[in-house]
């Protein structure tokens, strides 16, 4: 961890108060926070890296508690590493700080970041923090290892059913940054054998499911519209909205749950984390490319994979 | 890697043309761009890992030429595996674009990205690429495997020798834009007994060396004016500025070489990559706090750790 600062004693306060929150007495923690990188020992022999990052004015609103900020940046990152059916190990953490933030809020910003990542049971092994004329930035890298194998987004057949691991849509109401990482989800995914692909839902079913979908080599797929679990929030959003709460919940995007196929003819085991709604079916991968709803009384109807604005 | 957009077409495009871009028939890649996380094999026991931003108005001017900016991205975090004693193996990119981007700005600047990259011998797994209201950002993170021991800063002893891998000062006239990370220099340095500490100076010779001082429990230390070795471009700022080369060569920054010492009574083997240069020590570590200058003809004067400003 480091930082710029042109004042250095201001500097060496920062990097302390960094290195304790972020303390950790970990035995796989070989050169921590404070060095230019850190050491760890590798886990297992499969590593598994993602990158994102959380912008003022794009993925959150001025005003956002800095604590909910810190909390989002690292959880969207660790719905990633879920969707691989990682276990989450690592976060190195990059700030860019707009000049004149408060101490207090940098305070505020890296406890989010400390508590997220409590929640998931990683550590913060390092990463920088800098000025910048522009929005505030958080940018996390997220590293872990397999649970089991790994859950590809380009592996849907033909014939497979369609899952999600929680209800959709209305997240703008709150959603986007309390959610839970599907951390265990993911794992428990990764070790069943009629599983076939998974992804996680940033940016709304439809355009997620098309992401899948043309990345296993141009499949269609028809979504069932009475089977569609709808969250609370996207009820509220449509009465304010005009539109359906289904049209929520295929578009809105940021419900981060993961979206997962089922292999024709075979069921998941009993046990293991996922809600009952998540073993009901909400559709099926088609060979005729493109999305199509259809409704309860067998009428069908063409979807855009459109829908994706960012919540803020 | 993923993109945010709301043109799906043009997004479609840009992770084709990063796909290829970055494609790599490495065996130990397992899970390549495209997905919501890259899976990788772990390469030795030890991984090393390092995160830090290029921000426009910071880190570059407006107006550099993006594949500069893309290799400055890359090369500052190889820097910091080097400084660690560590070989490159993975890097993360994420880039922040401001709205109306042009395409080829774009692919200029993972063109850069690929450069650095390839000349190092590692390869790029995955990121994003998001929009931003604010200035442009390059976000990487390098994922690396130790050489050696790692070279850490806090491990300076009283009376070790200090040395320089190249000469100082003037990066601001084209080096900070153009400098090789010294990573074999570091994977070297990482397997000599001899070796104590080291750092990559990026910030400013006085301000980096006043990092490990710190960190290795407030020590001191003198430097030997005659003995810094300074670049040409510390002599050509020096004539504009009315400032000493000397000076220059002290607190500029952006150097990127690697800051190390010696321990007392020890020698570094013959052989390897060093230039000549980096054999001759530049000062050496006292148990008095601070830092002192000392001139051929042995007068001492106090030295202030500052003069940081990142060169743009």
């Amino acid at each position: 961890m480091s930082t710029r600062s042109h004042d250095l004693r201001e500097e060496r306060a920062l990097v302390a108060w960094l290195g304790e929150l972020f303390a950790s007495g970990h035995r796989d923690l070989r050169v921590p926070i404070g060095d230019d990188a850190a050491v760890v020992r590798a886990r297992g022999r499969a590593l598994v890296a993602t990158c994102d990052p959380v912008v003022e004015g794009v993925h959150f609103a001025r005003g956002t508690p800095p604590a909910a900020i810190g909390r989002k940046a690292v959880n969207r990152n660790l719905s990633d590493l879920a969707a691989m059916g990682a276990h989450a190990d690592w976060l190195l953490v990059s700030a860019l700080l707009p000049h004149g933030l408060a101490p207090r809020t940098l305070r505020a910003l890296f406890t989010g970041v400390r508590a997220a990542a409590d929640a998931a049971g990683c550590a913060v092994i390092g990463g920088d923090v800098s000025a910048t004329p522009g929005p505030l930035v958080l940018t996390v890298t997220a590293l872990g290892h397999l649970a089991g194998r790994a859950l590809r987004r380009d592996a849907l057949r033909i014939g497979d059913t369609l899952h999600v691991t929680g209800p959709l849509g209305g997240s703008a109401l709150g959603h986007h940054l309390r959610f839970r990482p599907h951390l265990s989800e993911g794992a428990w995914l990764a070790r069943q054998r009629a599983v076939g692909a998974a992804i996680d839902v940033s940016d709304g079913l439809l355009l997620d499911l098309d992401r899948m979908l043309v990345a296993s080599g141009g499949l269609g797929a028809e979504l069932w519209e009475g089977q569609v679990p709808i969250a609370p929030a996207a009820r509220r959003c449509a009465r304010e909205s005009g539109r359906s709460p289904l049209d929520h919940a295929l578009g809105d995007g940021e419900d981060y749950v993961l979206l997962f196929s089922v292999r024709a003819g075979r069921r998941l085991p009993a046990g293991g984390p996922l809600l009952r709604a998540a073993r009901a079916p909400i559709g099926r991968v088609t060979a005729r490319p493109g999305l199509r709803a259809v409704a309860p009384d067998g009428t069908g109807r063409a979807l855009a994979p459109s829908g994706f604005r960012h919540r803020v």
